[in-house]
Order: structure tokens, then C-alpha cells, then sequence
């Protein structure tokens, strides 16, 4: 890990401001995926200018942790990267009533401001934090800095426990559920339409693949206490060769969302089950994340923030922190409803009181 | 409608040659659609050196007529582009065994060769005939020869009765289905596939429209003597935004191929109420042509063959005649399943036996 670009090049952090000047502050310097380096150069340079934490770089990803020999390790984690702006452009930020709006006002530079804050304010915490704030989390996931760091330098990632600082509204999201997509496919025999009964219409038969995904009932899984509900839903259908032609092949892309209760191969296996007699092929698919509440680390975290806990519906990175064999959970300001929105916005106490319930743990 | 283009650089056609030696000619002046002019001059100037036609030119179509004074006037007309040709180019033509092998022996060179012969073998016919010799009919319809004669010169098509010397295996082929496309849509609401009871997923739908499809009996009509077979087949379907999204649409493009008891008006109303509750847009459509075999030119037609009439079961330039008051059918030599395939070839004997089959009533 190479130190920072060169020196006095950055634009500026001060992370003596309070948390909301802050979040504006880190909101306004643009980082779209893929163009995090000047928002990473400004972390990088306001957290070496601390003094007391080991900073690490790997791309356009910023690691920086106390070394005070504490029993428990813990990860507060957030990605640098926001989605593109708005057509009409949701920057730089205003505050108006409030409220603080912009792109990343949400997802997720609140979060990347509270870690901040508790990185300048808590030089002693209850255990060693490792902070990582990492790139290009909203696109394709092979480009993900928090997997590349774990393929790169899973030692630098080596805690008891994990938090993600991802849009929760206030509550804490515990594990996460898989997903994976199947292309279902029903096979026939083309010909020409005036003379259908020539061949066979693969389309036609779609209709049962269809009627199995409408009678589906899926599950509700408890796992560690929280309640998943799963989900099995066409995304895509596709068929069709030309406007006089029955067609020989019509695909459904089916997403199952699974409880952590199982893995990808279990999942796959229920997805065959349920479209026996069709060829089903898989595409991608991650396994989801158990939310290990029962866990010390964990229910040292929730007792200390005292707020309510619910299950994660939506995949996200708290699966790779479970794949490394670390619980986590999601924890952060803004309503993850107005997440990508293009008025993206958060009421400025969310900051404030994350930055305070995260203080109740580490302080 | 302007004379020949120079005289003495046209391919050269040798009408005196048998009706199998002129078809592989016709053949061998390669003429893909809008590449027809070679071909079409060769035509003209052949027609033109008989001395008895009137010889008429509108682009790429040659329109050459007898006027005797008789009490009935005839149409022949056919064709002269054809589909590209093979990757492995199939042509010249070669003759083996009896079969011509090559690219519009079958669609349909060997028609054109039969209504040279009779140009040139029939001088005082039994009938006025006017042959109609056309360009870009294997393309999309509104580049269509005869539809853009009809509509430039629709005088010159005045007649009691066509052939269409199409392929049909040697039979006689009454009439044909008429065809329309319907967008057939159902809508929901999109949302996050993690959490999909905050939408509503259309493709789920959807299986609603293809159990109708499924379960729809199509109906045989007699129209004229003639059962035609209906048929409403999905040729297509559609429906998805993203890997992880519940679609708020999903289009299923249903192809009706109707008998020619009934107009596109009529037919449209059929398939609105097979979809009734589903949001319906039609795409193209054409009538189809009633067979006209009880009309008095009709009947001579068939008696003077004497071969099996069957109804036309695809929709052909028959249609065009029909919507200009004109009966019409197809015959013609070649296995229309032969139609533009790689390996198209024609026994000889059927381009003799459609020669002498219509000499029997214009010699």
C-alpha cells in the first residue's frame, strides 16, 4: 500500500466541524464510482494529520486503526462512492429546515462523516476500530474495494465484529439475505406462424413457468432471532425470433432472495425444485449473511446503542464481512427508501444521532 | 413509365429455350432484392424483341400485356428478386439428376420462367393476359413492386382474375389468411426484487395471457369451399428493467393469422376480447383474400387445370389482388417449404408441368 499521492494536493476535511458540516463537506467533494481519488486523498490526508492511527492505503480505499492492544477488534466501514448525480445535478449540497439534501446525503456519506467524527474524537475507544473506507461499492461487484482489500490483505480486515454504516433510518439491520438469479427455459420447435402447427410454441409454455412463480409462497425465516422474508420473482422474460415465426425457446430470469438460514447451492437447489421439468441454469449468486446477534461482540453493540433491531431485506456488504467469518451489521443515517433517489435527502439529526448512538459503544 | 434503359447492355433471355433451361437463365441473373435491375431489363428487352406485348416499365417491375379484344383479361404475375443468397453461394444453378439446385429455383424464378414461355408461346391467348413481372417483394411490404404499381397505376392491373405463380407443390392454393400483431401488456409496479410486496410484478401477470394463449382453440372456417386454419400464437414476449428489479411491464406480441371471412377490423376485435382486461395495441396488419372460387373466371381457371385446390394457409400477394376487387390464387412450381433455404432445388418436371397446366387455358 503506497502512502498518499502527492502532499498539499488534497482538498480539505475538517474534522473538527460537527457532524452535519461535515457530511455536506464530504457530500461536496463529487465521487462517483470509479472517481473516488480526490474524496479518498482528502480522508487519507485528515486522518494521518491526526497522529494516532496506522493509515493504510489500497486504491482509491483508506484503512486507518487504533493499535491500543484492546481485548475486542472492531470495523466501522463505508464506501467513498455515490451513484451518478441527478440530471438536473443533487449537488453541492443544501440544507434547508433541517434537512440536508444532495446525492450521498443518503447513501452513504453520512456514514463516511460519523466515522470520521468518532476517528478525530474517540483517540482512546473501548476496543480498537479499524476504519475502511473503500471504492467503487455501487457498481458491478467484481470491482468492489472492500472485496479487493479482503482478497488483496484479508489481515487487515481481522476483527471480532462489524459494522456498516450503510442507510438504516436509524435502526440496526442485522445479516442480510442472498440472492441469485436462474434462467428458467422452455424449449419447442420453430415454424412459421400461419402454420403453428408445425411446430411448437415455447412461449406458450412460459405460461406454466409463470404460473408456478405466481402461486409461490414464500417463506418468512427466523435466523438469529430476526425474521427474513424471502422472495422468488420473475425479473426478465425473453422469446421470440421474428414477427411470423413460433418461437423455439422463451427464458424467464427468476431472482431468489433466500434467508442466510442457507447457502447459494441450497438456494439453487430449492429454485431446480420448484421448476422441475424446465432446464434451469444459474447465474450470479452470493450467499447472504447470518446476523449473529447471539454473538458477544454483537450484543455488547446492540445493548449500548439500545435501538431496535431488524432483518437486512437487501444484499449488501455486511455478506463479505460474513464470508470472512466476522458478524456485522448495518447501522446509519438516512432512510435507505431515497437511496440513488434524485432528491436524495436526510433530516441533519440523523447524523447527529448515529454519530451519538456509535459514542454510547466506542466512547 | 419510361422505356428500357440502353439497349444492348441487357443480360440476354432466350425465350425459345425449354421452360427448364430458362428458369436456370433467370436463375443465373442473380437478383436480390433491390438488386433487380440486370434481371429486369434481360425481361423487358426479351419481352419487348416478341413484337405482340405492350411493354410497360416502373422501376424494377416490367408490366407486358396482350390486347386482343377478348371478353376476359388475366393476370400472371410473379416476382423477381429473391432472399440473398447462401453463405456458401448457391448459385449458378446445376442440375442433377432431374433437379434444379440453387438460389430461386423454388421463390420463385421457376414462375417467372413459366410466364416467359407463355409470353413468348401464346401469342393470341384465350384470354387477354397481362403479365406482371415485379421487384422487392422478399422485403418489408411498403417497398413491395405490386403494391407500388398498384397504387402509381392502378388501371394497369385491371383484370377479372390473377395467378400468382407463387410455389405450391403443384396444387392450386385459394385465397389466404390475413395476419395481425398485438401488443398485448400488462403493468404493475416496479420495486426493489429484495422487497417485492412494496410492488407488483407484471411478468407474474403475464401468465395470464399465455394461459389464454395456451388454452385458446383456434377455429376452422370455410370460406368459398376452403378451410382455413386459424391460428393466434405468441411470437414474442418482453418484460424486465434490471437483475434486481420487479418489472412494472411485460409485452407479449400475439400474431393472429385469420380467415378471409373476416376484415383486420373484425379480427382485431377478436383478439381484444381473447384479451380482454389486458391493455391491447395493434401493430400491422393485412387482410387476407377471400379464394373467389365460385366466380365465374375462378372456375375456368381450376377446370382447365384440373388439380387439387387447397386453401393458402400464409398470407401472399393474392391479397393485394383481392383488396383491388381482383379474385386471385396461387400456383406455381417448387415446394414452397424450399423457400429461401440454402439447399433450395426444384424437380424439372414441376417447372414443365406448371407450363402445360396453364397452357390447358390460355392456349
Amino acid at each position: 500500500m503506497p502512502p498518499s499521492s502527492v502532499p498539499g494536493t488534497s482538498l480539505l476535511l475538517d474534522l473538527s466541524s460537527d457532524v452535519v458540516t461535515l457530511t455536506a463537506a464530504v457530500c461536496d467533494i463529487q465521487s462517483v464510482s470509479w472517481e473516488e481519488a480526490p474524496l479518498a486523498d482528502a480522508v487519507e490526508a485528515a486522518l494521518r494529520a491526526l497522529g494516532h492511527l496506522e493509515v493504510l492505503r489500497d486504491g482509491n480505499s483508506v484503512i486507518a486503526r487504533t493499535n491500543l492492544g484492546r481485548d475486542e477488534r472492531v470495523i466501522l466501514a463505508g464506501h467513498l462512492d455515490t451513484v451518478p448525480l441527478a440530471a438536473e445535478p443533487n449537488l453541492p449540497t443544501r440544507r434547508e429546515a433541517g434537512v440536508l439534501w444532495g446525492r450521498g446525503t443518503v447513501d452513504m456519506k453520512g456514514g463516511v462523516a460519523v466515522m470520521l467524527k468518532l476517528a478525530a474524537g474517540v483517540p482512546e475507544p473501548s476496543r480498537d476500530i479499524t476504519f475502511v473506507f473503500y471504492d467503487c461499492e455501487e457498481i458491478e461487484g467484481k470491482y468492489n474495494g472492500l472485496g479487493r482489500v479482503a482478497a488483496n490483505r484479508p489481515d487487515v480486515l481481522a476483527a471480532d465484529f462489524a459494522v456498516l454504516l450503510e442507510p438504516t433510518d436509524g435502526a440496526i439491520e442485522g445479516g442480510c439475505k442472498g440472492t441469485l438469479r436462474v434462467d428458467v427455459t422452455t424449449k419447442g420447435v420453430a415454424a412459421h406462424s400461419a402454420r403453428p402447427w408445425k411446430g411448437h410454441n415455447a412461449i406458450h409454455d412460459a405460461a406454466q413457468v409463470l404460473g408456478r412463480l405466481s402461486a409461490y409462497q414464500a417463506e418468512q425465516i427466523e435466523v438469529d432471532g430476526l425474521v427474513f422474508n424471502e422472495a422468488l420473482q420473475a425479473v426478465g422474460i425473453s422469446g421470440g425470433i421474428a414477427g411470423n415465426v413460433i418461437p423455439d425457446r422463451c427464458t424467464v430470469t427468476v431472482n431468489y432472495r433466500f434467508a442466510p438460514d442457507k447457502n447459494v447451492e441450497a438456494a439453487y437447489a430449492h429454485v431446480q425444485q420448484v421448476f422441475d421439468g424446465f432446464e434451469c441454469e444459474l447465474g450470479d449468486a452470493v450467499d447472504g449473511a447470518r446476523p449473529g446477534l447471539h454473538l458477544p461482540a454483537a450484543r455488547d453493540f446492540v445493548a449500548a446503542l439500545g435501538l431496535p433491531v431488524n432483518p437486512k431485506e437487501g444484499w449488501t456488504d455486511v455478506a463479505r464481512f460474513s464470508a470472512l467469518g466476522i458478524p456485522a451489521v448495518n447501522f446509519g443515517p438516512g432512510d435507505p427508501n431515497l437511496a440513488h433517489m434524485d432528491d436524495e435527502r436526510c433530516p441533519v439529526t440523523q447524523y447527529e444521532e448515529a454519530e451519538r448512538a456509535l459514542l454510547r459503544w466506542l466512547g
